[in-house]
């Protein structure tokens, strides 16, 4: 279903445009400068970006309208978003965050936040000189590490995904999010998608008429 | 079996002093003024402070006495100690990182490392000020979350558990250090015991016949 207008979740780093076709990573001056004479809705995370970003005659907060059933009242409205576009499964997005809920039936079940990855770097980075590292995203996850540097990316991802697997429970899981192709190959049967939030606020549009 | 001399264990952030009742801990100068006149033995992850700490006349460093069978060369030689307090088990140190470590039949088989519960929730912060919480060491492990702030204590503590109990297989666990205590009520049958690494070093010591 292609979106009449372009849609953006605008996230703590980046603008996330889609356009339909393909989904484009901004900086906000890059989107607003490229985009603000064009029909945009959006759903917003940073709060001290509202004023700029509303004064641009074009562009429509849509974020109060993303209700999701079950949800607490500080959730993400970009986590709402991607819980919305289907009734049931895992949803991770992987960025400055990375965020894991669980749907059911249509209800949100709960989830959690741990640091994504860049921020998990910077953590041990901040601990000891020791601890710098980039991440090996071929660290093997069948085997104990021995070196400092698995012992990090081992530590990055292990946690995370054996947890994630043990809610999977034959569930579906649905991953988005600049480090999500990066984590879903950490995973059987993962469904990598970047317009996953684009589809939940698209599914919202459509039942408030919008498109 | 109590020390002839005092043992310490000189940290990213901490000196920890063992005098064979009780672990003490102390800023690098409350440390020096008060114990420069005593024996003591030392070993130390902390490399930039070695120059100041070799001109204490009465302090011997044998980190490098600290031989782990199976360890790599850049493993930090705290972990080293502490994996050598017992011949077979899991052993977690809990500090400004959280080092995970296997041992079997007195060989070293690999571990990791995260990021400790304080350099997560600095990092948290430093992702969003809407993700600035405190700890709940409360948090249940039972349920999915649905606050933001349960869903972060659940995403510091969560992670780690699954992946430790993954890697239990009956073994015991064996928790030390700063975030020990907090650590071992997530577990069952955790032994909690601040003395292990110093349990380590006076292994080595009788060794070679220092006590």
């Amino acid at each position: 279903m292609k979106p009449k207008h372009l849609l953006a979740d605008i996230g703590n780093t980046h603008f996330h445009i889609y356009n339909g076709t393909f989904v484009e990573h901004l900086s906000y001056e890059e989107a607003i400068e490229k985009y603000s004479h064009r029909k945009l809705y959006y759903i917003c995370v940073k709060h001290a970006l509202n004023h700029t970003i509303e004064s641009i005659a074009l562009w429509k907060n849509i974020s109060k309208a993303i209700q999701l059933n079950g949800a607490y009242e500080t959730m993400g409205v970009d986590r709402k978003a991607l819980c919305l576009s289907h009734e049931e499964g895992i949803f991770v997005d992987a960025g400055s965050a990375i965020t894991v809920d669980v749907m059911q039936n249509g209800q949100y079940r709960g989830g959690f936040i741990v640091p994504g990855v860049g921020a998990m770097l910077q953590a041990y980075a901040q601990i000891s000189p020791a601890l710098v590292t980039e991440f090996n995203a071929n660290v093997s996850l069948e085997h104990l590490p021995t070196t400092t540097k698995d012992g990090i990316s081992y530590g990055i991802i292990a946690p995370i995904k054996t947890l994630i697997d043990r809610h999977r429970k034959g569930q579906k899981l649905y991953i988005s999010g600049g480090d999500g192709k990066l984590l879903s190959h950490f995973f059987q049967d993962a469904v990598y998608d970047e317009t996953l939030v684009f589809q939940g606020m698209q599914k919202v549009m459509k039942e408030i008429e919008i498109c």
